[in-house]
This record gives structure tokens, sequence and C-alpha cells, in this order.
């Protein structure tokens, strides 16, 4: 892992020189209901009852991406954020108390910066259920959340936040924990397939990428880069917690792509993530076979305590952000040095 | 109407200094669910299933407001520009055809851009339905949103985009219409008073603002204008939809907020938009009678032809931006002149 980053240089209060700022619907497909009765409704006060059919054409499946362009980025290729389950891609923006989020420190540190609301979520919309989208949706309650992400350990949650007993000296900004659990989203399990198609369609129109993908966002990630090679760069990935489920000779065309896996702490005492963690390191231990480069960040290992699940929410995200940025640069797809 | 600006401005290839991007959830609550059995989830393909009890604590009804903040803005005060109904803050981003959306208009001309996704929709999330949120989600199908977005009049809309029948010298991308539908949100009735309350409080942490609302937006525009009249310095109202439901003692407080209303084309012959106009003229008339400057803008009448119910989208987007800029400035709102 390469030294520590000067932690001020971020903070300087230099203006960033964006050239276009935007977002944009990839994906999906129109598909029609029939046969559901007709109702009124009144969509403002004040307005008229109006009759709705709730039948006919609809678009489902897509996805959002938003985009910052520099005017003059110091990266070759624009980062892909990509958030985990339960969550969108606010997951990269402001953390939950108010600092900068990855968005906006990568943007400094000169990389175009694109952040996705996969399928299902945020910006990308859903569609009806169960008739488009299978079962129905999961809402993660703020316990699950609190032990899942590991702000504290297993049995540690309690309703009144002065009672929560969060992991000695965590990272996470826990006095925040209520407002990040406004970012959380309604999740199914039923559109892996489409998820992985539009991502697939995102790589197609507007890569190439250098992924970076939190948790289940990085089972997307190689799944991209295994439909589109030439569109993904790099692959970060932040406590991934899944893959694809290939067989070795199908992973061939990973072997280019440099591969990071970067874990915080506190998972072997986890019984998730104590089981996650070996089967991800198995899959890369597979990549490497294959001959690609896949490094492995055991934060407390190299000295490093106290992060969370959210390691680009926790009080030293502008730091690891700076690291990766490194690691990118060492891989030849930045230019040394970072621009003040 | 202010005279037309040179629509070449915007275009030039001046880099935007932005001082600070990021998002806020601001306003809901904590809510408690239970008695809903447990069951088992797979989150990630290869992870293993695990418990999912669906009880315990939620944060529900917030919403969220991204922003750009430049580093010299022209405007006094930043704009929060609000979406209509069925839609969230995407409106104003990259119009469906590409071109650059009012939030990038903007913010080249000197404005900071927050942008909101109410309650209820995109990176706002949703809650658990009928538990939280009452009633059930609604889905606009693509033709009432081809009908009462203006596209094309009653009667026009066709499965197959060759044979559908836009109006003659629409000013709407139509070939992007599958593409804008993309955008489309599922919407509750129940949600009114809760999302009131939190745009209210979005206004109370970081307006003051001035407000460029669209349809249904406008009501929380003007209810948010009534509960924080400090916190609005301004109200551009595009084609709105309702207004609140109050005396008109109630609407003295609106008396020194400047406020304008701009209307499209092809209204009058439209059996809700021939309702609706009339209603909120009324609507301004009282509040005139109570001392406000409420101007009016039928964009026919003054020349300009062809604009559906999605302005910021259409092919004269940015010059129509350029003219409410204008507006703010004759309002002693933005230093004059433009940046260039």
């Amino acid at each position: 892992m390469p030294p520590l980053a000067d932690p001020g240089r971020a903070q300087a209060p230099v203006a960033l020189a964006v050239r276009r700022i935007g977002s944009a619907h990839v994906g999906g497909r129109s598909a029609s209901l029939q046969g559901l009765p007709a109702r009124q409704i009144v969509y403002s006060p004040g307005g008229p009852a109006v009759d709705l059919d709730p039948n006919g054409q609809f678009q489902i499946e897509q996805m959002y991406a938003q985009f910052v362009q520099l005017q003059k980025p110091r990266a070759h290729h624009p980062l892909l954020l990509m958030h985990g389950g339960g969550m969108c891609g606010v997951t990269y923006e402001t953390t939950p108390d108010g600092r900068s989020g990855w968005q906006e420190v990568f943007l400094r540190a000169g990389h175009d910066v694109w952040i996705a609301d996969a399928l299902e979520r945020g910006r990308a919309s859903w569609a009806r259920s169960p008739e488009f989208f299978a079962g129905e949706p999961v809402f993660r309650p703020m316990h699950e959340a609190w032990e899942l992400f590991r702000i504290g350990p297993p049995g540690s949650w309690h309703a009144h936040a002065q009672q929560r007993q969060p992991h000695a000296r965590t990272r996470f900004p826990v006095h925040a924990f209520e407002t990040f659990m406004k970012q959380a989203m309604p999740r199914w399990t039923c559109n892996d397939a489409a998820t992985a198609s539009a991502y697939g369609e995102l790589a197609r129109l507007h890569g190439p990428f250098v992924l970076i993908a939190h948790s289940q966002g990085c089972n997307f990630a190689w799944a991209m880069a295994l439909a589109h090679p030439q569109q993904v760069r790099a692959i970060v990935a932040i406590e991934p917690s899944g893959f694809p489920q290939v067989d070795d000779a199908a992973l061939a065309p990973l072997r280019g792509i440099p591969q990071l896996m970067v874990w915080g702490d506190h998972l072997d005492g986890h019984p998730l993530w104590s089981q996650l963690r070996p089967r991800l390191r198995a899959f890369a231990q597979r990549l490497r076979q294959c001959g690609a480069r896949v490094d492995d960040w055991d934060l407390p290992g190299l000295g490093v305590h106290g992060n969370s699940h959210m390691l680009m929410m926790d009080d030293n995200s502008e730091d690891l952000a700076l690291r990766i940025d490194r690691w990118l640069a060492d891989q030849g797809l930045v230019t040394q040095p970072a621009r003040p």
C-alpha cells in the first residue's frame, strides 16, 4: 500500500475546473400491462380528479448515472463509482456528517467521476411489483445495517442512540448514523441479470471506466468486466460481498485488468463477513491463476484500524481515496503526481 | 419578457469554477415496524443465506438534495430546482436527447444550483407501503405522459413510436421520448404534508433559495414560502398544477416575494390544462391583491410556439433558462450582466 498522502492537500480552496456536468439513463426496455382496473386520482391539492388507467407501456429496468467531467483530467479514464446493495450513488457524495464525499475527493485528485444508481433504486426508478419486479421489496432495518456494516459488534444495537455500543475507536461517524440511514434504498432479489445488462450498456456507451465498487456492487463490476473487458481498465473492490458464478476458463478476459480488494476492520468476528472474505480471497486467487494482478489491502494489517464497511464515509475516507489514487497511478492509469 | 439572449453564449468552452459539490438528506423521522414474520434471503450470488427480520426501526419521509456551488457565483442566492409529480431531480439534468440541462445552464449563468428529489422518489428513497406510505404507488404509463405533458394532442398516442402524432412543430425532443420516460418515478398521493415538511427543513437548513419549480413542485414551492418566507427570495413556477389551499389573509407573507408563471403551448385545447391554468391565474390574482409581483409569461402569446409541459427539455430550453436568469436579474437577485 502506498504511503500516507498529505491529508491537507485536498482541502486547499482551489476551484475545480469543470467542463460538463449531467446525467444519463441507459439500458432497460419497454414493457406492457393490461387488464388492471382504472381509477380516479387527484394529483395536486386544488386540482381536479382525473381518470388513471394503470395499464399501458412503461420503461423498466433502466439505470441512471451522473457525471462530472473536468476541463483537464489527470486520470486517463473516468472513474465509475458503483454502490452496494440497499444503497444508491449517494454513498459516494457528501458523507453523512458533512465532509467531502469520494465524488469530490476524486474530482480534486483529477478524475472525471461517474456515479451510478443501479437498476431498481434511486434515480434509476423502479417498476411495478410483482407484475414487473418479482417478489417484494426488502427494506433494511437500522439494526441490521448497524451490525452488517460493522458500526458495532453483533448485539450492540439499541433503539436509543445513546445506548448503542459501536466498536471502540470506530472510524464511522456514529453520531450521523440516522442521517446515513436516510440513504437506504429498498431492493429486490430478482434483478441481478437485468442490473448486469444495464451496467453493460453503461460501459458500452460511456466507457472505458476505472471501476470503484462497493459490497454488492463488486459483483456487477466483475460482471461488467467479463462482458466488456475492453471497457474496464481497473477494478477497486471495496469490501466485496459476491462475485460472478463462472468457471476458471471464463475468467480469462480479466487477466489484463489490475484489481484491488480493500478490507476494513472487525471482519473476523462477524458471522457473515467472516464467511465472505475467505470466499472472495479464493476468487482473487483464481483471478491470479489466470494471470491477473489482484492486490489485497487488509487495512488493520497495514496499521489502519477502525474502518467500517462504509469506508468511504469513515473519518479517514479522504486518505483512503488518495491511497487508491496512488495505487491507480502505480498501474499507469493516472499521470503522476496528483495536481495540488 | 426580456429579449432573447445570445444562444451561443452558454456553449462557450469555458470551465465552470466549482467550489464544492455534494448532497444532503434532510427531514424525515424514525419509525418502527413490529410483528412481521422473519425470512431468509441471499443478497449476492455466491453469498450465504442470511436471516432477515423485516421488523425494526427505519428512517422515513426524508428528502434528498444535491448541490453544486461555484467559486464566485453571480447570483445572490442559490437556485433550488424542484421537480414535478411522478418525476425527480433528473428533470433538470442533461436533456433526454443529450443537451445541457438547466442544472448546467444555470451554473454557467453564475448560479449555485441545488436540485431536490422530493420525498418518496429518486434518492430520497421510499418507505414500506402500505405500512408507512398509505395506499399504493401509482406508475404513470407512457401514453398518459404523452398527453398530459402535451407532447401530442389527446388521442395521438400509439404504442409504435413511428405512428405517434406529436403536436406539429413541438419543441420536445420526440425521438427521445422513451429515454425521457426512463426518468419516471412511482408516486403516492398521501405524502403532501410530509413532503412540505421536508422541503421546509431544506429551506431552514440550506436557504435562502430562489425557487424554480415545475408542475406539482410549484405547490411545494408556495408552501415553502408560506412556512419560511425569509428563506425564499423568488418563485419561478413552470406550468404550475396546484397551489396551497389557504385563505387570502394567509397569503400575506408572500407579498415581498417576486413570482413568475411560465406557460408553454397547447394548453387551451387540453382537457386538464384548460381547467388548471385559469385556477392558477386566479391564485396569481389573489397574490397580486396581497401586494405581490406576479408576472405571467404565456410563451405562444410572446411569440414562442411549440413548448410542451417539459419546458426544460424542449429545444429552446437554454434560451428559456437565460430569459429566466434575465428576469431574476431584473428583480435584483443577480448581478448584471451574466458572465460570458
